[in-house]
């Protein structure tokens, strides 16, 4: 049905930037997000468990009958894609692919770095999405475990956070990299944080855009859809540190409903 | 039966500081530690998750015949120890009360701080606790969010965790307390670091050796039992991550199986 919504998911907070960016290029589009924010953050988990919460959200997200499937998260992109695309009967689009297409073409010198969770890192997703586009490109890796909660902790310009990007970063700058891709959905929220370590020539990659133009690209009916465009934002777990930070990505008017991942 | 294992759960790897508190001074019981890594941490999470997932934590362990219930959680004795002890045939032993005692026994000013989880300290659950006992102290409380992430990306002693607990126990120390809680079990861990902070005269309490003193008090059949004393340690999920943790803590030969939360 073209009026059904694109579902879309993530660990958390982090994929509100993918659904704001769905938002505004498809603004007639139903969408509803859902943030496991019961089981968030998955950067630090086993593949296996990442595999089996994916699955859970894609079937939460299904009873509301969506046409397409937009995996927000870069860990569960990382290893829960071709699991998801199998078992479900809509198109499922991660987060990877894109933003290794967007890194590929912004690279002059293909030497790019990658930064994520540990999860995510450890996975080896980007660098073979990257090396499928452009063989010859070399890539640097580094998993950035803190970055998460220090951004939703709301230390996005602190002098610590800072001091812990240096930290982190500190390798990839010594490569002569001249893109950076920002392998989590919550990183942009620091992105002027990051560019300050890095050197001016460095072009940050946020595949929230990239991801946007590829659900455009790939949704069938597009032209039929008279809807509104209503926005649904639910949790596994609705706590102040989501709607505090749900806000500021998408604004003060933002409603957050929870519902239970064991209802059936 | 006196044979019975103890069991004690955490929303991770902390609470292995008091399963070994209660390995030293109880050296024949049987333990079986539940560490709940799928869904950690716990600290973050709304009150009515925290009890959801310490209840079906406690079900885990009853399939193990436990005689006793330790709930080595600081968030979760904070909001679903009453609960546990309603729902479970067992004695139900928290960690906050042990602390809170031990706290209040060794202040002389009664000026006592008390720093945790952000759950734990909204809770008010050691304020209550140390009020209880001591009903003219002054409590000062601090939720510190990024000690946990800090603590398991190893950085126990980096110049990064010092500012960090500085920015942290600033408050704290113009309030002249003479006594300071640890309120989470990761946080001996940083117990060094956080002495740096604070002034000479501060006495940092670690609950783990009061919690254990409770469970030895309140055993039943003490002396008959004439197991082995066999530690097991279970997990929702199997991480590296875990296991160095588990390893620093317990010793390099520490075995750590995966279970299941689901299974009936």
């Amino acid at each position: 049905m073209p009026e059904s919504p694109i579902g879309i998911f993530d660990s958390g907070v982090g994929g509100l930037t993918v659904l704001k960016a769905i938002k505004k290029i498809l603004p007639h589009e139903n969408l509803i997000y859902f943030g496991d924010t019961a089981r968030v953050p998955y950067g630090n988990r086993s593949p296996n468990t990442i595999i089996k919460y994916s699955v859970e959200n894609a079937r939460l997200l299904q009873k509301f009958n969506i046409k397409t499937l937009v995996v927000a998260c870069n860990t569960s992109s990382s290893y829960a894609l071709e699991i998801l695309k199998e078992e479900f009967p809509f198109p499922v689009i991660g987060v990877v692919k894109p933003g290794a297409k967007l890194a590929v073409e912004s690279s002059k010198s293909k030497r790019i770095g990658v930064i994520g969770t540990e999860a995510t890192i450890k996975s080896g997703a980007y660098r073979k999405a990257i090396l499928s586009l452009e063989p010859f490109a070399t890539v640097f890796e580094k998993a950035c475990p803190l970055f998460v909660p220090l951004i939703e902790e709301g230390w996005l310009s602190d002098k610590i956070t800072e001091l812990v990007a240096e930290k982190y970063l500190k390798e990839l700058t010594e490569k002569e990299i001249d893109t950076l891709v920002l392998g989590c959905t919550h990183y942009p929220l620091i992105k002027d944080t990051i560019k300050k370590i890095l050197k001016d020539n460095v072009t940050l990659i946020d595949s929230a855009m990239a991801v946007a133009e590829e659900v455009k690209r790939k949704l069938p009916h597009r032209k039929k859809n008279k809807s509104q465009g209503v926005v649904r934002i639910l949790v596994s777990d609705k706590t102040p540190r989501f709607e505090r930070i749900a806000k500021m990505i998408m604004g003060e008017d933002t409603l957050i409903e929870e519902v239970s991942l064991d209802s059936e």
